[in-house]
């Protein structure tokens, strides 16, 4: 009796080292992936004096963090924040990120990574990547615009944050001639890795890992244009290959909210599971494998869409407006059915550009459009008195710079009087909803993949979206790349330092 | 450096065969566990003609099971069901299924348990279980009093099921001498067990399992007070061990959102996941880690109250009170962050109280009473306008028997207004949320455990709350017993014919 899900996912239980004739190559670290998590780990594994090689599936490397907009978040008082007029403390940098990265955000890695934020951006610097001393403001963007480095990227200003925390902005943004980029952060990072004396070995897929008599991790299988090779890992094995948003069946199997419209965030040749499978074969525990980062950008380019309101199919209210779009989409999609749409009228609404004033060519589908409260519901099938109501009363307490529902910022409040009423259709399969996975294996904050009991698996190391890390169950822009890079020197540095 | 919820999880890697020198008993195959599904894996496998064991921690078995008021979901037509008027349809049940215990459901396991619950319900009275052909009206309860043996247990007459198949009650409960009982049920199964030629082996912890040098499960280590015992399995090992409620750090861990104030249901000696982390050990995967059954139970024993209206902390209606119990606790839990309330009025309220008329010993707590909607608001500290324009809507609708906000059928539609008016106090902490999990290990519709890439790990099946079964995501009551029971049934079979 087949079961449904029972597809094939191509994976990979270890190899018993005593089936392992002769090594084609052997080095104290392995680092498997090349994104910047992989990087990082070479980076610090190459530095601490172990020969490191790295195995890349591309011909070059990179991974997502290469195709991403370079934001890292970072904090605790760095040079970017405090040349940009901000002051930031590691104690409020660590209670906004348990706040905000939970139910059961995970505070030991939290609290290290707070600690370590302004060593870390020492670090990263010391490696290439820049940070322009200048700061978007809050209401301008959260996407930096050309020479920009610093930006809110995350609901620090917004209730409830702003009373667990004092607020800063944390979003890091690399920049290149001006602008934000990526691939050079990548670049900086690859490059770093060859420095530090990393073998970089690409075109070349990891397939299983090795693990001797003791359950030891030992060594990878790969496969080089076809060819079998065995490479020994002295000290230990780094696994960096990211999540597993482009592989349909794991999400149908660990995380079936997230299938279906969400769209997968990253080349879609990468972030396929196999090394958190690889992980799991050799005795490593998965863990928060549900999780996800969800992206509604409706304020993406757009910012006066804040001034708007988003309502459910009921025509009720459900959030306020101002937390970040990481919030809204977990919130629209796990608690409104991803049912949700955003109001604005006349004066509000205007075609979305960046903050060059460049249109943007993301557009928004509009749901309806009507010149009363009245008719916009009606056209909407919402039910009768529904957002008439919502509207009344947002209005009312908007004109006195009051949101007793939500609390958005009074910033943001502003009455929604100027007819034509528009509905920008923020439902799922309308707009878009980015989608990454978070879940992963259970590392400690060095790095060491866990096994089901909560011991180490000897040899093993995980980072970046390929472990749960810092945003265990919720989201802030930058913090992928900022854990990823952490995380990925925490493992390095590790595995590094193993004795045998 | 630590990780903070790294503390000790009490689990068990495998034991190498190689290790064994000699088994201190050998059967074709071992149940862990004797709850019930523990129970019918021992009778199938049994009457399969295999010889059996089972090991049971506690001094006689029965479990949570034992603990449960008997409810089973059973339906496509069964002989009670036909008995008590109902038609009923094994597409119906399946269609049912699919989308109360979705996202994400597993639609293989129902189709074959739809199919073949008619032959389910006989194998069950079969074996000593009976079931009183008496029906309870959906609009008196869902719990069967004393003599009553089918009931509505889930959500099948409420919007939007009712739309999606053709509502049936299927709860079908086992009474003895007229009233519920876990008790006779468990007492009848285990009975049969041991009629089938089983040995029961009490007092008895399953420490680890045995597995060969190619990863095949053998046998299972046991700890009989203070001595190990080495018990070979021919065949195959079955894991019924229930569920990980009980244990605070794998909550932690794998269903962060189900930690704190829900109450765990079961005897607290079990449901601490040995068995999940037994088979993980073995190479099983777990999926669905975070999924868990909550229960908020505000209509039992008091079923006017679905005459009342659920509101939010914003004074907002959020679903049709007419769903089940455990859409409820799911509901309220994950979607309202566990703030919310039942609004009712002075004509509905009444102490609860069960079907024989019995007050009820579950009381609830008033958040707060008042002559007027503005002042029941204002007392709630919920918004201006909220509370008040809710139930202006909804009284305005119910008086012309219509809920076009949440379509709660019209049986239920009542105006509120007669005051004093009250809140029923339904938050997270206030009242009783209760949980079992229902993640587990991912198996065949026939119980064979698989592995991360979704191959079977070779003699290992697993059943009941162990196993990630019918209800996936979502919950009827009845599904853990109707799937335990059954799932049981299925990997006994499958243990028993299985040749090395």
């Amino acid at each position: 009796m087949p079961s449904s899900d029972e597809a094939q996912v191509k994976t990979s239980p270890p190899l018993a080292e005593r089936e392992v004739r002769n090594w084609d190559a052997e080095e104290d670290v392995i680092v498997v992936g090349f994104g910047a998590a992989g990087a990082c780990a070479a980076i610090a594994a190459g530095e601490a004096g172990a020969s490191v090689r790295v195995i890349e599936r591309g011909w070059r490397g990179g991974g997502a963090s290469a195709e991403s907009t370079a934001q890292l978040y970072l904090g605790g008082g760095t040079p970017l924040q405090k040349a940009c007029g901000f002051e930031d403390d590691p104690d409020e940098m660590h209670k906004y990120l348990v706040a905000s990265c939970g139910p059961g955000a995970d505070e030991a890695k939290i609290r290290v990574y707070s600690d370590r934020s302004v060593d870390h951006y020492h670090w990263l610097t010391g490696h290439g990547l820049y940070f322009e001393p200048s700061f978007v403001p809050y209401e301008v963007s959260t996407h930096p615009g050309p020479g920009q480095g610093l930006s809110f990227t995350g609901s620090e200003r917004a209730h409830p944050y702003r009373d667990i925390a004092k607020p800063a902005p944390r979003g890091h943004t690399v920049l290149k001639d001006g602008v934000m980029s990526g691939e050079f952060m990548m670049q900086n990072l690859m490059q770093g890795a060859a420095d530090a004396g990393a073998v970089i070995q690409a075109d070349t897929d990891a397939e299983r890992l090795v693990v001797d008599g003791e359950g030891e991790v030992v060594g990878v299988v790969a496969r080089v244009r076809g060819e079998r090779q065995l490479l020994r890992a002295r000290r230990g094995v780094v696994i960096t290959t990211g999540g597993f948003a482009h592989n349909e069946e794991m999400l149908r199997r660990y995380a079936p909210a997230l299938t279906g419209h969400p769209a997968p965030i990253g080349p879609p040749t990468g972030d396929d599971g196999s090394g958190i499978r690889m992980g799991m074969g050799a005795g490593g525990a998965a863990i928060r494998m549900d999780a996800g980062c969800i992206t509604l950008g409706f304020a993406y380019g757009h910012r006066d869409n804040i001034r708007g309101i988003l309502v459910n199919a009921q025509g009720q209210r459900y959030v306020n407006e101002d937390v970040y779009q990481t919030n809204h989409g977990q919130i629209a999609l796990m608690e409104q059915k991803g049912q949700v749409y955003l109001i604005v009228d006349d004066e509000i609404f205007k075609p979305p550009q960046d903050q060059s004033g460049e249109l943007v060519p993301q557009e928004f589908e509009i749901a309806a459009v009507a010149e009363t409260p009245e008719a916009l519901e009606a056209e909407l099938g919402m039910p009768p008195h529904s957002l008439t109501h919502t509207l009344a009363t947002y209005n009312e307490f908007a004109a006195k710079g009051e949101d007793p529902y939500f609390h958005k910022e009074a910033l943001w409040l502003q009455p929604l009087q100027n007819p034509p009423l528009a509905a920008i259709d923020l439902r799922v399969g309308h707009t878009y909803y980015a989608l990454f996975t978070l879940g992963g294996l259970h590392t400690r904050p060095g790095g060491e993949v866990m096994d089901v009991e909560g011991e180490a698996v000897p040899g093993l190391y995980a980072a970046g979206r390929t472990a749960s890390g810092i945003p265990a169950q919720g989201y802030n822009s930058g913090l992928s790349l900022g854990d990823g890079t952490f995380s990925g020197r925490m493992a390095g540095d590790s595995a590094a330092a193993r004795s045998r």
